[in-house]
């Protein structure tokens, strides 16, 4: 065993809270659970130990995994489960970000899209891995209860679900968030980190800024989106 | 010179951009700047220099700076400066953050405040420090363009605030920040990113909840902030 790695066709849960989410969302994927011999005895332990217990899973007790994935010193339970694919649902709206390259953002996003009920997410590569354990990790297990599937480009993903309205989000935009209206099933489409969407999706759908001052260059890209997840689904809660 | 400490009356910026912002908007305050033996001549450094020249700020050539704040391989310019106190502006609108811990995330909240001009930010010991380089960085050098005040204790502020609008925000609420009113001058305050506020806090002022499902246990701290600031001053943009 060692580091994990994008080519592996299974990846790991570093954590309890994270095992636990990964076991009740999917069992049937997970293959080995570890427990560190520095574990207490716990709510949290006597949990995994009976979630395996109930999928047939087995629990090795060994710390050598902890050292190779550098899991952190409160990290006593790793969850091993086999890389699985999604197709995103036609009938639902979607999430679409093209080439998110951060770990920690990636995750942060799946959690709010979870959170707003928006639970198909399309990734245009190049893009960061949902299944590294940071992305795991930050989007705190959200990332089980998620449709994600990555296409090579955007106009892949544009011809697959042509019947979608498509929002792209743009500083190039004169349409403000507050008095765009959203028709379902929508796209709601974010660019990279640093640059955001260039200028060929000014001619693809309808635009949109979440507006503000000059202070800043842009917004951080985890909070634009949950912004916009947030105004565009407001109405449902 | 060694690793920033929070006991230190100075702090520095890590990387070019940073340290424009910061000559720009705090040049009184810089000692010296530094410049590693690997930066090209570009467009960012001429800035730099152009700001050291005009300030009267001396430049030091120096790689030794680089390695004992662990600064990144692409990280070619440091600013040096003495840490300050601001105190919040009476008559302003006002963000209360009691007890944040995280160095990223405090950065990132105080880009979106600035974004959304809440210049004065309010925060509650103990807290992470805003001086640490971590969160200048990841509030992308805002931090030199707000005024941050720490207090001791919620009542402190309260104390000295009291002709304010207190809006604390909780799970434990009822009433959804899409239907509620805030009148100025408002402090939206906002705890910790594991517990958020305790039950105290439902005594005070008019309580809000960003609502969501229960798929998720909370928002992120950021982007709970973040949507907060954008619904309560979307009407300005």
């Amino acid at each position: 065993m060692s580091k994990y790695k994008k080519e592996d066709s299974f990846s790991y849960t570093l954590g309890t809270t994270l095992t636990i989410e990964l076991l009740k969302n999917k069992p049937n994927l997970v293959t080995k659970v570890f427990f560190n011999s520095n574990l207490n005895e716990g709510l949290g332990s006597k949990e995994v130990t009976e979630l395996c217990l109930k999928n047939n899973i087995e629990i090795i007790k060994s710390d050598k995994i902890f050292r190779n994935l550098n899991a952190k010193d409160n990290c006593y339970v790793i969850g091993e489960f086999n890389k699985y694919f999604n197709e995103l649902d036609q009938k639902s709206n979607h999430l679409v970000l093209v080439s998110p390259s951060n770990d920690g953002n990636l995750g942060t996003i799946i959690r709010s899209a979870l959170g707003f009920d928006i639970l198909n997410i399309a990734i245009i590569k190049p893009a960061a891995d949902i299944f590294d354990p940071k992305v795991i990790r930050s989007s705190m297990g959200a990332i089980f209860s998620v449709n994600v599937e990555y296409f090579d480009t955007f106009l892949d993903y544009q011809t697959k679900f042509d019947n979608h309205n498509f929002y792209p989000f743009m500083l190039q935009s004169k349409s403000k968030l507050k008095d765009t209206i959203f028709t379902e099933n929508y796209s709601l489409i974010f660019g990279k980190e640093d640059s955001g969407l260039d200028d060929t999706f000014l001619k693809i759908g309808h635009n949109v800024i979440i507006p503000h001052n000059n202070s800043i260059d842009s917004l951080n890209l985890p909070i634009a989106v949950s912004i916009a997840l947030y105004e565009v689904t407001k109405n449902k809660y």
